[in-house]
């Protein structure tokens, strides 16, 4: 094995490591470590969340006197700030680490190269862009928040065969299989926040929280378990607050155009936002502000008129598909309400990504045209 | 490699052989036959077509004086009636074949197990069912019209991904992209006949004929290529018959209700078809009738009311779908044309039976509901 190989063998697991902050690592990226001298890891760690110790911190910690001399695999470059903690840079001088290889640059400006360059100053050998495209996939997240100022946006689907999402009465329950329905819960415990309308929450009788731990989440960590913030849109405050919604566990946030007499209520807020021109909440100001709100990700279940803008809009960054083999016919709910009749050569598009069974339904995962993830 | 291991090794380049035979051996099925002698394969041989050598006898004549105290394998049973080519089992027994290995027995019940009887009494060795499976599967549509008295059924739709086949002006060309229109000319090529309706025909100007021979269509009988019957539901035998459906290269078969008042045209006929209570076809009487015509597969390609009835009948042994990525709206025509207003929980339904990717389109292959191709 040469020098390359065993780079990416340990930073493969460090970035196995870090995926492990996926459910409570937000809104810090998901970071890993692996401490390796003399060709032999002497440390492992990861990040768990704001507050808890940085991974090339507790690494180090782990190793103690074996952090001298060693080489630091790290995901994302180290802080050379003071944020919730110290920062790393300075852990990682001071216990001697002869070299530090990372995947990639953190993009929180904050950072942005000034980690490595105070690592190179002091004298220490720095290697970026090992895995780097694994590394981005993992915080694709958190890099659009930190680079776009908005957050990654999730549309989830569970639409039958020929495109309806429930039946002429407006019965969903329900289009898609049990295994489409669990993976569901794991999108919204793998979000910052689940996004729908009043008009959606209130005709499928939604509560968007997760009931349902999912099944890889870490033992290590099982009390940091958040529930995503879930966000309404509702323009005229339609919904009634003895809606389900408002009893199920977790924080709620409400857009709305209405006046602004506001109930108090613990773990909700209504914040004004005002409308555009078609009377429409305007998404993008939605998502500048929830990314001022530190949200890394979020998830939308909506109905038809809903994905029908967000298709038109773009702003979507990945369409998630459950496809059930059901057919409703043409008197059914459309996935897609578009009403305009749109010639063949003007009609709307995604770019599929991948395709797979889930259960007996098929999930497919589609991008914006143009778009190209990676993940195929 | 013990004994059944080698039976198996040598069965499956039996099938390998058959496939051969996908495009041209119809109506007869498709026969691969090895020969192997201390270990060797000593000859290969597979099933062309009608009035062609059957796979067995090929590899007899090609062993020759090896076939002595050989093992032959086959993809099914020998013949052992007079048909177009003499009974292949007296030949294996003149041979001196010593013993058989066959895949499966022959459904056509002119076979169907005297092949076998007779290589027992003559004291040949005999084995059945090694890989069975694989060889149903491959000829899955003779066994059909040999045991059901129908032809295997097949229907490809090519549709965006909220389900519709054409947008509101009737636009269909092109939904999906060039790979799945291409994998449609090798669809065609190897079904015996194509069916449509006079409608789908002139809405979308087709000849349902094959404009290019199957990248894999052996070199060795590029001659025999056969065009599929090309069929037409034409209830009041409305079509032009200037129409280059007429000119393409193919016979055709018309089916309608209208009076009987022919137009004598060379390949083609026209044949009286009863319509049903609600003044359909009966697609059972048709098939029924392809079936007579001994024609083993057939592919429909038509339009959303056809697919709608087809679903609802349970008729269609294997639905081909390309799914592109594109998006439509409400006011383009849908898939499947079903205009009741239909309950979740009577929804109609497939079964998904495999997903992947066709260029950048999906393609599922799906079946009836509680059919298991064993495809997966």
């Amino acid at each position: 094995m040469d020098n390359i190989e065993k780079d990416q063998l340990w930073m493969r697991e460090a970035l196995r490591l870090a995926s492990h902050g996926r459910y409570t690592a937000r809104p810090n990226p998901c970071v890993g470590a692996v401490l390796v001298k003399n060709d032999q890891i002497v440390a492992r760690a990861w990040h768990q969340g704001r507050g808890e110790a940085h991974a090339e911190v507790q690494a180090l910690e782990a190793a103690g006197e074996n952090s001298r001399d060693a080489t630091c695999y790290i995901t994302l470059e180290p802080c050379a700030h003071h944020g919730y903690t110290p920062p790393c840079c300075e852990a990682l001088v001071e216990a001697g680490v002869r070299r530090v290889v990372v995947s990639m640059r953190d993009p929180n400006p904050k950072v942005d190269g000034q980690g490595l360059a105070y690592l190179q100053e002091k004298g220490i050998e720095v290697s970026v862009g090992v895995l780097e495209e694994e590394a981005r996939e993992l915080n694709k997240a958190f890099i659009k928040r930190m680079t776009v100022h908005q957050p990654w946006l999730s549309f989830k689907l569970a639409m039958t065969l020929d495109g309806k999402i429930s039946d002429y009465a407006g019965n969903s329950q329900w289009i898609s299989d049990e295994s489409a329905r669990k993976e569901v819960q794991i999108l919204r415990a793998s979000h910052a926040a689940v996004i729908s309308t009043a008009t959606t929450v209130i005709a499928d009788n939604s509560r968007l929280n997760v009931r349902e731990l999912p099944p890889d989440f870490p033992e290590a960590c099982k009390d940091k378990f958040k529930q995503p913030l879930r966000v309404l849109l509702d323009r005229k405050l339609d919904i009634d607050f003895q809606h389900p919604f408002f009893e199920a566990e977790g924080d709620i946030l409400i857009y709305t155009q209405a006046p602004m007499e506001m109930q108090k209520r613990k773990h909700m807020q209504i914040v004004p936002m005002p409308m555009d021109e078609n009377r429409y909440f305007s998404i993008s100001a939605i998502l500048e502000d929830l990314s001022q709100r530190e949200i890394n990700s979020v998830l939308v279940e909506a109905g038809g008129r809903f994905a029908a803008e967000m298709l038109q809009s773009a702003l979507v960054d990945e369409w998630i598909i459950y496809m059930s083999s059901k057919v409703l016919g043409e008197k059914a709910k459309s996935a897609f309400a578009i009403d305009k009749a749109l010639e063949l050569s003007a009609s709307l598009a995604l770019k599929f990504q991948s395709v797979s069974m889930c259960g007996p339904d098929i999930k497919i995962i589609a991008s914006k045209i143009g778009d190209n993830h990676g993940l195929c």
